[in-house]
Order: structure tokens, then sequence, then C-alpha cells
């Protein structure tokens, strides 16, 4: 069983999407077995992160920006691709440091996320 | 079929349960398919390596030592989340950077590792 | 349903094999499903990226260089295993940093891996 997720955004950043995930798991009446999530961007990764404090969003985020800076940055000058931005090819950077699939045990109906 | 590896740890470093879970593939009676492991914490990761020589496991661990210090580093002060413990958010960010999620194949009964 | 796909390489560096993984996945005659791709070295990882442009495959691998220099690097002399050659932990930790597995749905007989 299959759906797309959209997940609009306005900006770089953390874009949250646990509750319609944890939603199309429920609906779907799997007791057991296993959720992949893939995203179609390559520009755009997937990370599972506790949630319960708004630094701990915040603080991997500039950890990303601090190790890959925009384009602008004296530190990327040598980055050849940036006809489509600055933060294009750091973007792609990124998401080749990241995630881009994710695979995740369905327990009791829900994803076996942990706490 | 799924699982709970309990993986004990007293200290951060790496902790090695190939053995267990080689054990639970085999008795499963699965001879081929997909094995996928997850990890539950959100400042803890999964890696796939040799482990002929014990540099080729201390190597890795110190690169991220250095990557993403200790909050206390210098260069770290920018860390906003420091609350639960200098070593807490660094571990968050090594852990967006390796894996949380690894799916092998099984193959002749066992996960297909490679030597 | 499983598969090697055997990429031979002269050097380092990025290597495409996508139309194999096409043609299998369309072999197959799965219509929708889950590919999982694993790659059995250690010093070696998968990257899912947009081909339009040569600098966008140039520009991560310098960047991981980078990130990751060679055990000769000034940066790196911590380094303890460097028995195999002063690339093979470089390499060793490049892994670690990306992807080694991959779960990609199938949808319509073809990894569906946006545009």
């Amino acid at each position: 069983m299959q759906t797309v997720f959209n997940v609009r955004t306005s900006s770089a950043g953390r874009h949250e999407f646990t509750d319609a995930v944890v939603r199309f798991v429920r609906d779907s009446g799997v007791r057991e077995g296993l959720l992949t999530l893939f995203v179609q961007h390559t520009s755009c990764s997937l990370l599972v992160q506790e949630n319960a404090d708004p630094d701990v969003r915040r603080d991997p985020q500039e950890f990303f920006v601090r190790l890959v800076p925009s384009s602008e940055d004296p530190s990327m000058l040598w980055l050849t691709h940036t006809t489509e931005g600055s933060d294009d090819m750091p973007a792609h950077i990124k998401a080749a440091l990241t995630a881009v699939s994710l695979s995740i045990p369905v327990t009791d109906g829900r994803p076996a996320l942990g706490t």
C-alpha cells in the first residue's frame, strides 16, 4: 500500500509530518509490518528526532548550515554548480549526508518510533 | 516477523550486535528476504563496518567526535539545547548524520553483509 | 526477488547504475512494491541525485573529499588505521556518513525516484 505525503514548505528548515504518517498507518489497518518513507526531492531528507524541545529541532538544522554553508560563504567558493542559486548545491550535499529513505517497523498499528 | 534487540551500553561508542542479528535471521527460517533494522533512540545509529582491525572501529568514532564535539567545545558554543548534558545534542546530530534504519538483503538464510 | 549489480570502478568517484536498476524492476514485472538497494562494500555508499548537470555530481564528491581528506592530510594525522592505504579509512568514514541501504517505492513498474 502506497501513498504520497505532500509537505508544503515556504522556507528551508524542518517540517514535521509525523501525524500524517501515523494516521496513514492507522487507516491502513496494518498491525505489524514495515513502513518505508522516501523523499522524491534531491535537496530534502528525512529525520527522526524527538520533538519535546524546540531547540532539539533548531540545533541540528544550525549544525548542517554550518557544515555546508551557502555557496556565498568563503569556505564554499570551490563549488561549481551555482546556477540554481546559492542554496541549491548545499541542499543537495546536506541530502547526501542525511537520509532519503527511512524504514520504520509498524508494531500494534503504529510506527515504532520510540519515545 | 519482528524482534527487539536490547543493546546494553555503559558508555558512548560502538557496540557490536551482528551475532544476535545473524542468529535471529537463522532462527526465523527465512532463506531469502529483507532484514530491516531500526534504532528507537534518537541519539544512536546503525553502522555496517568490517571488523577485522579494532582501529577500523575506533577511527570513525573519533572522526564523529571531532566533527560534532561536546557542547563544551568552543566550536559548539552556538548550541542552544544543552539542558540534557553536553553530549546530548551532539549525539542527536551524529544520529542525523548516520543511519537510523538499515535494510539488508537476506540470502541463503544470512544477512548478505559482504565480507 | 533479488539480484546483484556489479559496478566496475577504476577509481574513486560517482558511478551511475540507475539504468540497470530500472531495467531490473521493469523485468521483474512488479508494478507496485518496494525496491531495496544495499552495498556490500564498507567503503562505498548509495546516493540519489539528479543528473542533469555534471557539476551536480562533482560538487558533492568534492565536498566529501574536503570533509574527510586522505590520511596524508595534516588534519587527519590522528587516524590509526592506515595500513590499507591513505584512502581506505577515509572511504570507510565517508560510507558511515552516507547511505549503505536505500529503499525506493516502485510505482507503475518503475522506481519512484522523482524528477
